[in-house]
């Protein structure tokens, strides 16, 4: 399969694009480095990128920003980071990958924990997950072709653990290499409108 | 009690007011009618709202637009329909709320089951609602003074099954009398961080 894999050059996309390498052609994109650059905040960025890599087999993503901060200060402009970033940019990898997808392809986007299970400063992060969430489910039931959407919603990475650990009291990480089992299965197994939960559970 | 009730002048805000209003001061406001209007897509228009209701006790929301459509057509202006209204709408309400709620005081936005239970045309509506709960439980643990959130998602009512029953198939509706129950058991019970799923249950 040919894949392309936004997010190629962050700790968890280099870990997805491992895994995924060994079986498959993997274009890389990033924010400034991989074999293609785009900007997902910006539709028309994301528009040239997929004229320039032609048709694909899979969407995989593991990109997306958010801002974190105390609620009583949040700002509509630090809300706003979320919704333009990790939410409506991986939503428009998807809406404006249709016409370039194989037929039998497949997306698949990165949420988190946050929506179900909260953390302190967490609020934007929560509310983009939960809308990652409802966006995949509902559009697993209006896609054709054989086209299928899953999400991963993997915890903290170890790699990641100095950077986000203190926000995450008493969390177990995961390796990368884990977390990136969920792209493979939801890549190259038969599922579609699944969210995959790496390294903690619902309730 | 004094209660503010957006969306007051619809047909679940009208039956939320009457099961309210034997025991509490309802202050209603709508778009265009009730005591006070307000354009919740406008932080502005909400922040002149709640410096002419005063301090109250609790906000209960019955308001919020989406867009609804193919997935193939969605275009960026009709998702921000949904993320404007009835997302941030909703959030802007609880944000600049905060300062106005007495102690003790509770928060109740409004849902429905698009993100677990998806329909054909509603991936916004998936989106935004999804959104709308992991907001609500990242809220709960980040409120002080006592202060409450909950969010109520009820299905189809009755009363606008000629207009909304065609989406739904099979779905059995319910009375906004009965979904109006949900938002007494946000406002006067003691729970936060809920969602009350009135007409449907998940999975």
């Amino acid at each position: 399969m040919k894949i392309i894999l936004f997010g190629a050059t962050g700790t968890l996309g280099k870990a997805v694009g491992k895994e995924l390498n060994a079986r498959h052609e993997i274009v890389r994109v990033g924010r400034k480095r991989g074999d293609f650059q785009v900007d997902i905040t910006d539709p028309k960025s994301i528009e040239r990128l997929y004229e320039q890599t032609g048709e694909f087999d899979a969407v995989v993503s593991t990109t997306g920003d958010v801002h974190f901060g105390p609620l009583e200060e949040f700002t509509q402009d630090q809300f706003e980071v979320g919704l333009r970033s990790k939410l409506m940019g991986q939503v428009n990898l998807v809406t404006l990958g249709l016409k370039h997808i194989r037929a039998g392809g497949s997306f698949t986007l990165t949420s988190g924990q946050l929506n179900d299970d909260p953390i302190r400063l967490g609020v934007s992060g929560a509310m983009v997950n939960g809308a990652l969430e409802g966006f995949v489910r509902s559009v697993a039931i209006e896609l054709s072709r054989g086209l299928r959407i899953n999400l991963v919603s993997p915890t903290v990475t170890e790699e990641s653990l100095p950077a986000y650990g203190p926000f995450f009291p008493g969390q177990k990480a995961v390796p990368a290499a884990e977390a990136a089992l969920g792209y493979a299965k939801s890549v190259e197994g038969p599922q579609t409108g699944c969210v995959y939960r790496i390294g903690w559970s619902r309730d």
